[in-house]
């Protein structure tokens, strides 16, 4: 794949740049509290598989303008349509088993992108600004000021974005019912959400230059192929522990004399930074991914 | 199914009563710390059973007098039996593959009911007081004073009631593990609880009035459908976050264009507080529940 | 299987020796910062297999001088080989499939221990000092000035030890994420790692004796049968609640009339101390392991 220049791809509820092995996201739609449109989820379905196969890209971060209403403030709702405004016609037409919750899809996007992934949230975030936008990721960073909610059942539907599978993976499942099933807006410091946050910020404006710094530090001193293949131990881990042993040991016995794994152990021992040249697309092999996947998309076919 | 009248069913242990849209269970057998005679357990599913079905019931609360000795002081134990108390004349004869641990069938009750159930634990609690009468409970709000234990493995026997399950579930298998192993008494604020409870009050008296008004401010204001789907949406999440993207996506086109979605986005725009009207009698539909569930229950006729 | 007398077992790396019911596992390379020679793990499978099978034995605590460099420092690397060190002849000739992960065999020894296992972390750890010798253990008490850390994404591997499988059940897919893709160093009382350890102690002499005593006040009044089932309930819980209540519906059943059972309830209802009798190998029964376990040893005629 020949990479390419973020910049010129056109989107248009986003700004998009790479620094150095960093991408970096941000929401454009400040005036509007960044809430999703019929755009938004597609640009960053792009976003994130580009970024999955772009070998420059260590880590991506997600955030927004700090001086916005919002991190991300839900779905953009349309007095006209209702919920329905969320169906695409041929779904309306078809009906339920049709649909495909563009929330999900985006979620799994940056679930399944083998970079690290920090949603840096420097704002107040609901509904899917909740789930898709911060779920998936691996590591959250917070404004302590934000205010969190996922008023789903008190808007007659249920969480979606696959946030009532990752949820109580994320936090165990006390917590997510807490969140869930009260439909309160809660403070990142809330004991309901303790363990979501990698590190929280007492500023807006500190959130992402922290997220950035952190990126930075961790794109320049670990290797692609351990973070992708760490990631998706976590995701993927097996049945059982014996399952996931078979995996783990498989899995050093290719890194461990391979490009990184070589240079690791090295620059260990001469007490120096190492510098990991082994990529996804060269160096990964074809044993990953290990887990056969359920197809989804049978009906996405504009994605 | 008629609307029941609770408080002509004879229950002699459990004082019933629905306060609006609240089902308020108060257990009665405060002299003998609220322990589990052969009569509470079926008590206790008959009313859970009964709460799922009446539509007018949208939240459940299980409490105790606070001038109680004990919110549950575990199992009524009988000096000349021992265990064998427990097992019914038919489990004695067949053997331990006949027997259904009705505390197991109590927590199976309450985690299945498709209502908000909340546990307001306003006294120690032990054993089965421990297990049954709060793990499988959505939400629980606990008396900062009390005194948890489940001493299992200092009786000779094994946690039951689905605890081993549901423990490691809701707040980490290392927490269960510190929990279930010692057999220790803890505090509610020990860190080997933490998550487990979703408010804590310094007295005995105020917990159960903070757990009343919480459950009629999300009765007034959530759907029906909403808390049931999301319910289970958190308990029967798929075995993977695409099957769960199936299920939520599914989840959302249905009940999106319905009685309660119409409504909860019309309210939400008009900003007022919604009406819900939509009922699990009337329009949850035929695909729920979506899941595949064993039969536990060949040999509880008398049930 | 005769009792065996550890201390002429002839253990080289451990310091391994019966007090009272409590087997104590010293690590004894303090030099060379209790690192992982090739030997280590193999004596510490020997260990957990012996303890496992001991009547005598009701709890392992594995910990290390406190004047010791480290808990344990990860694996002692060779300069010359890099991470084919850890790699037999014939996993070298076969390829990646025939690897069977060193740290993962002891992890697995230590989960698969049916008493009580405890690490008494009075140093600092890294890498498999985090992994294999923390996470499969019950309970975990630590030094709160431990520099604690698995670096693996910094050196071109990625965690072993069955840790990708323990850490996300232990603590939640969030905690294990921020760990384990940031490869940082963290202070034990991190937020990151809330809910690890039972137990802190300010000074690393304290660990140990503490562990011991709690080891030691467990031993005396406990089951040996219900700490072995209740311990493999929460590790193999089924995959529903309703397989679960079926298994501790069975385990209740046959342990409640058996020796320890009886003497539980008898002495409970005495209010005085029990004194279990009932061991694993004349009283636990053929109905234990009730899962069916992958076969992970076909390679491992030497272990």
């Amino acid at each position: 794949m020949a990479a390419p220049d973020y910049a010129a791809l056109g989107f248009t509820t986003l700004d998009v740049k790479l620094d150095g092995a960093v991408l970096i996201v941000l929401q454009t739609r400040s005036k509007e509290y960044n809430t999703w449109n019929g755009v938004v989820p597609h640009e960053l379905i792009r976003v994130f598989e580009l970024a999955d196969k772009d070998d420059r890209v260590r880590a991506v971060i997600v955030s927004a303008d700090p001086k916005a209403g919002a991190y991300c403030g839900g779905a953009a709702l349309d007095p006209k349509k209702g919920w329905n405004a969320l169906f695409t016609p041929e779904e309306q037409r078809e009906g339920p088993h049709a649909h495909r919750d563009t929330g999900g899809r985006v979620a799994m996007a940056i679930y399944k992108c083998r970079k690290l992934t920090i949603a840096a949230v420097n704002g107040h975030a609901a509904g899917v600004g909740m789930t898709a936008m911060q779920l998936p990721f691996d590591v959250r960073f917070i404004w302590s000021g934000a205010r969190l909610s996922m008023p789903f059942i008190r808007r007659g539907i249920v969480p979606e974005a696959t946030s009532t599978y990752l949820l109580a993976r994320l936090i165990g499942q006390s917590r997510a019912m807490s969140v869930m099933l009260t439909g309160s807006t809660f403070s990142p410091d809330s004991p309901a959400l303790a363990g979501l946050y990698h590190q929280s910020f007492p500023t807006r404006e500190a959130v992402f230059p922290a997220a950035l710094e952190f990126a930075k530090e961790i794109a320049a001193s670990s290797s692609q192929l351990s973070v992708a293949v760490t990631k998706s131990l976590i995701q993927r881990p097996g049945d059982s522990i014996e399952e996931n042993h078979l995996l783990d040991s498989f899995a050093i016995r290719t890194l461990g004399p391979g490009v990184d794994g070589s240079e690791g152990i090295l620059s260990f021992l001469q007490k120096r930074a190492p510098k990991f040249s082994g990529t996804l697309s060269k160096d990964l092999g074809p044993w990953f991914p290990w887990w056969r996947e359920m197809n989804t998309k049978h009906r996405d076919t504009k994605l």
